[in-house]
């Protein structure tokens, strides 16, 4: 169980880094500043969780691998990004999938510290959408949680799997895999088909007419 | 006592979640970032607190009620919002209470942990304004609380009420209501009369004569 | 070794807090709002480092000394401040201070925390930029951190020389002196020179045409 924590903590880690790397070249920012939005998507939602649970330091700053995998992802999407275009849709995937192993390996970790169910599916969403929501801040945008096709549902949808699985003493392994699954398979759904939770009524009409609104400049 | 807090804190979360709700309405956003913003203006200045003294993990998280609270106030803002351009006034007012209750329960729970009075009085001003800056960061403002009439002073002043009252051995119901009145009394004063604190003189006559909008400064 | 840190914690504390308040004043805010930008400039990398270590409540709350070092500082740029334009740099310069000092002090309370060398020097770096991060995201600009001219490798290079040093036992007085001296000498060269790091090449010829600030766009 707690190999495939560490495992699946890794490996949203390096996705999650590539997601905050992309976003850095997108923005035209300096190899450092890549790295740091690199650092910051790929570990803030994990140390966050971490900071909640009382348990410091977050293997986040205390492990190295942690470190390293966020620095070899920012780097690899330094010099390796060859058109700006192409990673609009890569930092969407990538996201996506970010998104779904840090929301169960969120709420694994919640559960294994005995929080009540509730906190655990929160934690777990917390996880998954922690990190984006900063990537997004640090370079001035309305962070795509908050505005955006089913995103943190599908986290909140893949930690419950998870705790559920749990509450009903299945396999973590399984649980795991299927929260993950569930979570990635409806993100990308929604992305797809553009699915999106509703909008107040009034709010919908002025939405359709014009662009007053900070978002529609983002492009 | 500890029910007193507990009470006063409940009533906090559901007065900042409507804020933060009635904000994320404001901007448009669907069901999700409305929830996403009431949960965040109404739990992080509590759980910046709870961080502070090591109070992990906060009940913010890992008790029910408060992310109960908090989705109830954001799903009554999202569906009974008739008006949008009613939202304006009563989210000052809404806002002002929340900053009231969570600034005298916040020195009171810092006091509980045995900190000192300045100490106190600082993290119930942290409380009560922790909120409201995140959720006027998630939605690219600068955040009310470093434009605006008086508005962490208004925190200030009930939280020292209630550290004061503690050092005389007044009875901790009457200084925390004392204190809760006078943070939503000078909060709404301020508001009416325009109450500002002084800006710099040669800020003050720019500030005049061009754009009124402070993001538009920027560039 | 503890009155040092002390020392230079309180020394990076009075200029960061200037550097808050100079934005701050730059930006027009009102005394309460200077007087938080002083504060959370000054204590936030240190609240940050104090948190991922389990020091909780962290010396910047529970202390006096940084609070009225900081409210001081704060005071002392608002009402002294006789043309803004003088501040443009005298930010850079004090800012520069702050991050030496808190690169050096931070990572020297990571060792004594027992952390390993290299989460000693990120958590030395993250005490020097995190405090300048929440001030410019305070303001709503893209963190001078992500944008700029070595910064945080300046304070990765302080927090290297003190980490270092250790590991082969020198004193740590003359490390920290030398880490502080790098970093500050460092980050001054690269302002002077206008030294960057890398970009990627595609972006490096978009950037020149268009405008090339990123703040620019918003409106």
């Amino acid at each position: 169980m707690h190999t495939l924590l560490v495992v699946l903590d890794l490996a949203g880690t390096f996705v999650f880094a590539l997601s905050g790397a992309a976003a850095g070249v997108r923005k035209k920012l300096d190899l450092f500043g890549v790295l740091v939005l690199s650092f910051a998507a790929a570990n803030v939602g994990g140390i966050i969780r971490d900071l909640l649970l009382g348990a410091v330091p977050p293997p986040a700053i205390s492990n190295w691998r942690y470190i390293a995998v966020s620095l070899v992802a920012g780097l690899m999407m330094f010099y390796w990004s060859g058109s700006i275009h192409r990673w609009r849709s890569a930092v969407m995937v990538l996201d996506a999938a970010g998104l779904a192993l840090f929301a169960v390996s969120g709420a694994q970790k919640a559960l294994a510290f005995h929080l009540n169910p509730v906190a655990a599916i929160l934690l777990g969403m917390l996880t998954g959408i922690g990190g984006g929501i900063l990537r997004d801040m640090l370079v001035s945008e309305v962070p795509i949680v908050l505005r955006s096709d089913l995103y943190a549902v599908a986290a909140l949808a893949g930690a419950t799997v998870v705790v559920v699985g749990s509450l009903v003493h299945l396999p973590p392994g399984t649980t795991t895999i299927a929260g993950a699954l569930v979570c990635f398979g409806l993100r990308m759904v929604a992305i797809r088909r553009g699915w999106q939770l509703p909008t107040p009524r009034q709010v919908l009409q002025a939405h359709e007419d014009t662009q007053p609104d900070p978002r529609a400049k983002k492009g």
